[in-house]
């Protein structure tokens, strides 16, 4: 199961902690219209070299720019638009900030889907572990 | 039909005018889910005077943090919950400004509604107006 599917499966204390993580610097819309692609690239390495960060934000404002013209719903077009624009000077001034804000939140994801999952074991659980 | 519905009926070109009018200051998003709240209410009278757009912006966030807490969807909530922390600071900060705002978006609606309206009449429908 993809990251995000489990982020979604999570209670939503957890999801809530997610939440944080995504501003206008990383709109959450990106990360979900995009999950497959984001989650499939090594963003720490692109976060320290800056050619291959640009060529990652390439691809992904390509995608991004692709699912705009394919979006039929009026709000979500207007959306992904304005996402499209905001980004993309974002990602020609600083790709490598870029990569790392993506590294950072893909991270610490992980680290919320790991505590909620020891979180959810029961009393039984954790006792047999010990 | 609600003047929003109308507006899901336009061609592309004209929704693209209608998208034009929607930024950070007064997010589509509300727009479409208070559709019914913000086109009942007299923003025209509300935009000069304080006290009556405070009642309306208040009544407008009131229903806003409701659909938050309503909204089962993780991305839906995370974007509406964004969107009411920041239109909460501004609606306190410049309520007139706000209302001004809304006023200007709903006339500028109905002027590219009706203008779509006049350009989708054929040449024979508009010779026999004349």
């Amino acid at each position: 199961m993809s990251q995000w599917k489990q982020i979604q499966q999570l209670q939503i204390k957890y999801q809530e902690q997610v939440g944080y993580l995504y501003d206008d610097n990383f709109p959450m819309d990106i990360r979900q219209v995009l999950s497959n692609y984001i989650e499939s690239q090594d963003w720490d390495t692109a976060a320290n070299h800056e050619s291959m960060a640009t060529v990652l934000l390439s691809n992904l404002l390509s995608q991004l720019d692709r699912q705009c013209s394919q979006e039929q719903n009026f709000l979500q077009r207007h959306n992904l638009k304005f996402i499209y624009q905001q980004l993309q000077t974002k990602c020609k001034a600083s790709p490598l900030l870029m990569a790392g804000v993506i590294s950072s939140c893909l991270r610490e994801e992980r680290r919320i889907i790991s505590t909620a999952s020891i979180q959810e074991q029961g009393p039984l659980e954790k006792s047999m572990q010990n």
